[in-house]
């Protein structure tokens, strides 16, 4: 099984962290080196990584300060540091769920073997989600995706494939970060499926040529009510799904201590991310620009969520 | 009044047609010159002009070619050449409804006076439809628009001012080609009213905020049952609002020949122009997209039709 770099976009190595810049994408495939956690948490707030990106770096950077502590007295404290400012890197992604999880397995002990089972187990029950995926896939479907599921689509397109059926798929480009085409349309093109890029505005129109037969889109965040938060945009195409009938389905992680989408922070942007693209100024200067990150989905768009069982 | 220079974008001084250039905007406020119905229709192809900068280019051109062959015996021919000339310019915008209106007036006779007092009806009626449009709006509406009405948008917010209404705007920035960003954006700050940029997809969120209390767009073509076409992304918008329960309003040219959205070519442009951006690759290369610039909004999607009334 061949694997999407994005789907496994961190590496430790020794004491250096390689973290896969997506910002350069896909014109280069290079990582950035971190060498502590704050390198780390820079990558995140710049969002040279993201979703699932974010979700590996918190374990991989908490095996780096473990191992720069090793023997030390106070690898607690060096934890919860590195902790906080996770915590405080990004507002989506449920960052205190996360490190809330592996300072109670410091607590408990052997915190490193705990990590490295834990990462072992959520590869696996990645792999066993994109079959599960895979399976309500009929031949011929066309899919349309928004943003990027972090390597799961062409996971879920392999095993299509290998169950004889053809798959295709439109890619929203995803404004303004532009994941869809840079990241998405990339990977899927990589490993041999055919992908069609499209704004984000264009969903209602082929959607009304009965072209698209199914959506499927990550989530940031699950509330334990079923809404989710993804990248912006996912809420109109889930409206429009809804419009014509088409089924929307979600790959979520376990749901978070949110009790509905509205306990799920939304990260605003600097708007100049809206306004610029790669230092080229888009809109007149001095005008204004609102760029909310994410959007919640609420529960009765949803077709079915496709929740990562990391229950061990 | 003083008006956007989008709300009249084309002039005709002595045998030049001036024509906004719109993709210079907002950086440059320049007029291509054009000499001949040739680069009139160059000018549309390439977009350098777009909505009702191209129904005016429509009538000077024809007042040009007047011009050109006053007292020449073949004028009724050479007035049929231009007219299928701009006819196969771009497929939206119903042309040939226009210049069969023209060349009708040419064999009734005096067709330079004809022209002359269709635009001096045509501006009047749009003012006058800008006034209609300011009496629906409230103090302190938020209106959201996508693309970019021709100037009317500043209009409709100065007849609103001389009421005593505050009004504020939302614009989607409109990709791939900007207009709301780069036209919609401009003219409105550069008239002194409020405006807000945001991507295409974020229209779901902003809605679910409570934060637009009304949606107006124009467009391209209106149907005789309703439907209209305009700019890529207004349907999306027009399936948001009915979901959030906001009016969703349409400042339209009078119906065309087509019967319903079904009648109405869409226009494919080539995808490089959504794969890049000013000569910057944002997709891997070799990627393929679709770019239908215009969607069909159904007449059922729409409060209400502000018909531009030109009977004369």
């Amino acid at each position: 099984m061949k694997f999407s770099p994005l789907f496994w976009p961190i590496k430790l190595k020794g004491r250096t962290l390689y973290i896969l810049d997506e910002t350069k994408l896909p014109h280069k495939l290079v990582y950035i080196k971190a060498k502590t956690y704050l390198a780390a948490v820079k990558a995140i707030r710049e969002m040279k990584t993201r979703a699932f990106g974010q979700v590996l770096l918190v374990f991989y950077t908490f095996l780096l300060v473990l191992k720069q502590n090793k023997g030390r007295k106070n690898i607690t404290a060096a934890l919860e540091k590195a902790a906080a400012c996770l915590n405080a890197s990004r507002p989506t992604l449920p960052f205190k769920f996360l490190t809330d999880m592996i300072l109670g397995w410091a607590r408990e002990g052997k915190p490193e073997k705990k990590i490295q089972d834990f990462l072992l187990l959520l590869k696996a029950k990645r792999i066993q989600r994109a079959e599960e995926v895979s399976k309500i896939i009929k031949d011929k479907d066309v899919v349309l995706t928004h943003c990027n599921v972090s390597g799961e689509l062409p996971l879920i397109a392999e095993f299509c494939r290998r169950q004889g059926k053809h798959i295709e798929f439109y890619a929203t480009e995803t404004r303004p970060y532009l994941q869809g085409s840079r990241l998405t349309a990339w990977e899927l093109k990589r490993a041999g499926f055919p992908v069609t890029l499209m704004t984000d505005g264009m969903v209602a129109s082929i959607m009304s040529q009965g072209k698209i037969s199914k959506v499927i889109v990550g989530a940031d965040q699950l509330a334990r009510n079923g809404d989710i938060a993804n990248k912006i945009g996912t809420y109109s195409i889930a409206i429009a799904a809804k419009h014509f009938k088409i089924p929307f389905y979600v790959l979520c992680p376990p749901a978070s201590n949110a009790k509905t989408g509205k306990d799920i922070p939304i990260e605003i942007r600097p708007d100049k991310e809206l306004l610029e693209y790669e230092g080229m100024r888009l809109a007149p200067y001095g005008a204004k620009g609102y760029y909310p990150a994410f959007d919640i989905t609420l529960n009765n768009l949803i077709t079915k969520h496709f929740i990562l069982d990391i229950r061990r």
